[in-house]
């Protein structure tokens, strides 16, 4: 390992390398968005009313189609690249123009059209692509109702065949049922992909998706209603709104049928027999929003502490170590803990993304797409967008409250960025339902890894090193002996940055609290529905823990493997420390689990913190160039506080100080004063 | 204790009667702040551009002025009540109308007014202080610079006395030194309290306040310059702006002499010989912005948790436990943990704040206003307000989040008041650094209990319970014990449950990291300033970890006293076990440091999570008493999603669909089809 070669002062970060491995495998293709959300032209305009805003978001829409930049995912044949996951990372980046262009866009291209081309069939295509592409038909993707958003499969929405007429009736039974949150539905959507339980012959095949045309020049069409829902806690510059049909007809052949046919007489057929393997294959499409708001919200995340730490290394608080300079804030033990410690979560976490868009594009392009490869990355999307859009919101606001009253300003950013970001905890897949999928997973994995013997993919993630570790865990059992641990503070540390060390500790944990589940779960077995019901709810809490956990070690081990990467030794040192930085602060976060679980000593449990803080003393002088290796240009960040102005403002305040105590005019400060004047009584007294 | 005479069955809450303790000693005042509230005249309208919104905040006060409620504070002699505690009581209750308005309001009355009432004379009163009452002189409170926020004592601006004129000279020598985020200032300002450092016969007498007339009818007065800070994250009522001063003159008389004067001749007195002294004296006014802040966003947590738990009983997804039935979404563990874990929070922070006030007005009304008085007033408001104000952030979070996309919906409150009051964090004294000073009076405490055995009144909280608990160690060490743990788990439980062991648990960690702390530091006693500021430095995360667990403390210490206060048995059951979530959660957290530390065996640390859960369990069906008691109506609570039209919704979805099976037009399921044709498929075989 080169940090035992290199000395902490040769260590160096190459910025423009880092940069340029940051930037991935879709290298071009991001430096191309980042171009074009760098044009102010589809950049937000604070302070704009929502109608304003929607406005101009939709005018922006046109922007993007005549820049060639939404059309990567489509077919060739129509004017595409089928390049899935190019398209993904283009999308991203436009988060830094204005997250509302970014998920209308979404809305556009990722949802109603991907939709179109993945449920649809050829026919469908060359009819709605076209005009879907060049944005002639903005659409929306009406899934969510008001009373069923997570729970997909239980909507209410009815597309009821009518052999004689050879149409689908589409109707909304109640209220519940109205379709809700919609991009494009309040004003914009001239139609959209319906989701709606598919009955023909008197048999409810399930949840199927139909392209229904909403509105023409004067308004919906007959039968179709909504409503606006207004101002929203951010991404105003998208209409969403509510949808309702009363027997609204649509032709039989509106049946975006890939997966699911309907005859003119009413015959249904599927290329896929089971209705629930037919359902998750028809949701599958929503991965690609998870995978496109992961990558969102670590671009956000990189935004946010770009800015904020170029501010800590200008902005001077307080004169505690000189009588006359102020410390940098970056100096500060508390401001390193705040920033750094979030800037190892957004590395790992950006190369963890880089990884998921590799896997997806492997599935996308057909590469690698068997069963298997679909749930690995559905369950690798799941863990990940929870992780990911949550970090963002933490990094958000630490970095806010770090600058003070000037990161509340609009102006910086972070706030705005914070509004918007907020809702991508939900949507696309609620973070908590999300991870409990993977909790579910993991669960699976579990027993087929013991029962079976033939495991998936993921689980070589977790129950494989599981295995490992257990048959190593003598290796774990002596870093738990405080026998053994009578060395320094400095050996007992040793031990920790030891990457192989931190990956089984990471990996039995969440071995560990799988199978603990696991065990209490067997136990209710072949009860009463409602009885494993209440007992898989007694353990929910854990298992949303134990999924977590998996997800951090995904993001720990992707940024272990980007190290191997990286060429340059200085660079490769630096952004070691920085995922032990991630590493040790996951077991620093876990410490109680570890102790209790006599996986770590008390002693080198106590080493932890003191540790880190010195690691993150280390990494103080490069967070400067690790934030610039982000690569995002003032036309990204378009924060004042970051540019310059507070050097400038305390160059001229120490230059007026400066000349003011070389002058005769300096007021002499009261406290040296009383000082002098004490002094003096003491001088008359003692003579 | 009653939690060992009530079966869980009989405990019940009587919502009014807890409601009664809630409101507190200023009960009236607050349901009298709650009615002008729950005025829509006085209340946010979402959407306005931030002109509009700064108007109607601007009308807005007039109102409050009309209404009586904002002189409370002021001399009975000027038409006041002298009535410091309720004034800020009846501020507080603001938040629910709009955290615009009680900010506008605050800097008006609680900053403007407030630092010429305490830091002016009788003729400064007379003079101005019925036009800052009745609003004819809108005023700003110029303290903080773009160059220096929470280091006051370093600001920039000068006034500097003229003797020959008899007149301050006040002049901004550089732009760092622009005042910068006034409310008041951008816009409607007429006059200001200044801060400044005054200078008069050749020394600087430190940071001093002066009124300084702003603006007439044709705008800012000669000299006097500024910008509009434009759009914050929140707050956009409020016309937050720069100011800037160049020789601008004003009477000598404009300095508010309390506690410092200066003679026609330049002849500086004060009755306050310590400058250092002096300047925390003037300061210390701020202490009611801090104060009314806690509240405000204990206010806030409440609004928020009585609108997700209201619909956290009402919405149902997922039918885990039946095929028909789906559950309410506070039957999830997961759920009852996001909840209920912040509704114990959000009491024992509304008890503390109760406390505070008391504490706050004692000090005000002159009844308890000593030196010491004041100094815990202001060190129990640096270790409240963070808390609060974080929690406050957290609440309104989590409560958007379990509410999902309906929670993002700008009409349901949780973003706005989340946007509103993310600056709380950071003004009135950053949390960090507040933190840090309580940090400060904790090692000081430290060093006089065990130096000088003098210990001060906030000394008792921690270091004189420190000292019970070190010569009652034995207990602790019992707790630690593995050996004696070979009970149930439930024996393991009652013992951490006891209010003495949380105590004393609680207690012992404070003061064990102080010590700690303290120990590193006097070992660098008598280095340079540099040296003790590094060594400082080393342990700042440590410092505000030990005063964060300080004010958790004191929040569960006061959630313990209030459960004396309650009448009802069942009542205090229920109060019981929800600080019970509060104590034991607090232990959860650090379990860590309890294992770490050998105050906790292994085995009780991982009774704590389980126990958690059935205690969350337990209070699940209370949950909505326990929101129902903080007594918001709909007027304040203003959220459409928990207002029943959930209820209603899903009542109609229910009605349809069992109507639809006692038809014969109900679809069959697919699914059970499939299940069918295979049964019939095994029987045709087996024939």
């Amino acid at each position: 390992m080169t940090q035992d070669i290199l000395t902490n002062e040769s260590a160096a970060v190459d910025v423009a390398a880092l940069g340029e491995q940051l930037l991935g495998r879709w290298a071009d293709i991001r430096r191309r968005a980042r171009e074009i959300a760098g044009d102010p032209k589809i950049q937000r305009i604070d302070g704009q009313s929502m109608d304003e805003h929607r406005q101009r978001v939709f005018t922006q829409l046109s922007d993007l189609v005549d820049a060639g930049s939404v059309h990567r995912a489509f077919p060739v044949a129509l004017g595409g690249e089928d390049n899935h996951a190019g398209s993904i990372a283009s999308f991203e980046e436009l988060v830094t123009a204005d997250p509302s262009l970014q998920i209308k866009a979404g809305v556009q291209w990722g949802l109603f059209g991907s939709a179109v081309l993945h449920l649809g069939t050829e026919e469908h295509h060359a009819k709605w692509l076209p005009g879907i592409m060049n944005l002639e038909i903005p659409g929306a993707f009406a899934m969510t109702e008001i009373g069923h958003g997570s729970d997909v499969a239980s909507i209410g929405t009815m597309a009821t065949y009518d052999a004689s007429a050879q149409e689908f009736v589409i109707h909304t039974p109640f209220k519940a049922a109205w379709k809700e949150y919609l991009g494009n539905a309040a004003i914009h959507g001239k139609a959209c992909v319906l989701f709606a339980q598919l009955i023909s012959n008197g048999v409810n095949r399930g949840v199927h998706a139909f392209y229904v045309p909403l509105r023409d020049e004067n308004g919906f069409l007959p039968g179709i209603g909504g409503a606006d829902d207004g101002l929203k806690g951010g991404l105003n510059g998208i209409d969403n709104g509510q949808l309702h049909f009363t027997h609204v007809r649509i032709p039989r052949t509106n049946l975006l049928n890939r997966y699911g046919d309907v005859a003119p007489d009413g015959t249904y057929t599927s290329p896929i027999h089971s209705p629930g393997r037919r359902f998750f294959t028809m949701l599958g499409t929503l991965v690609q929003g998870r995978v496109s708001l992961d990558g969102a919200a670590v671009a956000a995340s990189k935004v946010a502490l770009q800015i904020a730490v170029t501010y800590a290394n200008q902005r001077r608080q307080f004169n505690a170590s000189s009588p006359t300079a102020e410390e940098v804030l970056l100096d500060y033990q508390r401001h390193q803990r705040r920033l750094i410690t979030r800037l190892a979560t957004t590395y790992a976490s950006g190369f963890a993304h880089e990884e998921l868009l590799a896997k997806f594009d492997g599935v996308f392009s057909g590469e690698t797409d068997t069963d298997a490869d679909r749930q690995d990355l559905e369950t690798l999307a799941a863990a990940l967008k929870p992780l990911s859009t949550w970090h963002a919101l933490d990094t958000l606001q630490e970095c806010r409250e770090a600058c003070g009253g000037a990161g509340f300003m609009a102006e910086n950013r972070f706030t705005s960025l914070r509004a918007d970001l907020d809702v991508y905890a939900t949507f696309e897949g609620d973070n908590n339902i999300l991870l409990q999928l993977v909790g579910k997973r993991l669960l699976t994995d579990y027993g087929q890894e013991f029962r079976k013997l033939n495991a998936g993919v993921l689980a070589r993630y977790v129950v494989h090193h599981a295995e490992k570790v257990a048959l190593n865990r003598s290796g774990l059992r002596q870093l738990a002996q405080t026998a053994a641990d009578t060395g320094s503070e400095r050996r007992s540390a040793n031990v920790l940055k030891d990457p192989q060390t931190q990956h089984e500790l990471l990996t039995d944990r969440v071995g560990s609290m799988v199978s603990e589940i696991a065990d209490a779960l067997r136990a209710v077995q072949g009860r009463s529905q409602s009885e494993q019901a209440a007992a898989f709810n007694e353990h929910q809490q854990e298992l949303i823990d134990a999924a977590r956990a998996h997800g951090e070690l995904l993001l720990w081990e992707s940024f272990t493997r980007a190290l191997d990467e990286v060429a340059d030794q200085g660079t490769r040192t630096v952004l070691t420390w920085l995922r032990d930085v991630y590493g040790l602060g996951l077991l620093e976060k876990n410490i109680g689990w570890y102790l209790m679980n006599g996986r770590l000593s008390m002693q080198r449990g106590r080493t932890l913190s003191s540790y880190i803080n010195r690691l993150l003393a280390r990494l103080r002088p490069h967070a400067q160039d690790l934030v610039d290796a982000f690569g995002y240009g003032p036309e990204h960040l378009r924060a004042p506080l970051a540019t310059g102005g507070e050097n400038e403002r305390q160059a001229e305040a120490m230059e007026y100080y400066r000349r003011l105590r070389a002058s005769t005019d300096a007021p002499l400060d009261e406290k040296i004063m009383v000082a002098r004047e004490k002094a003096a009584k003491r001088a008359a007294k003692s003579k």
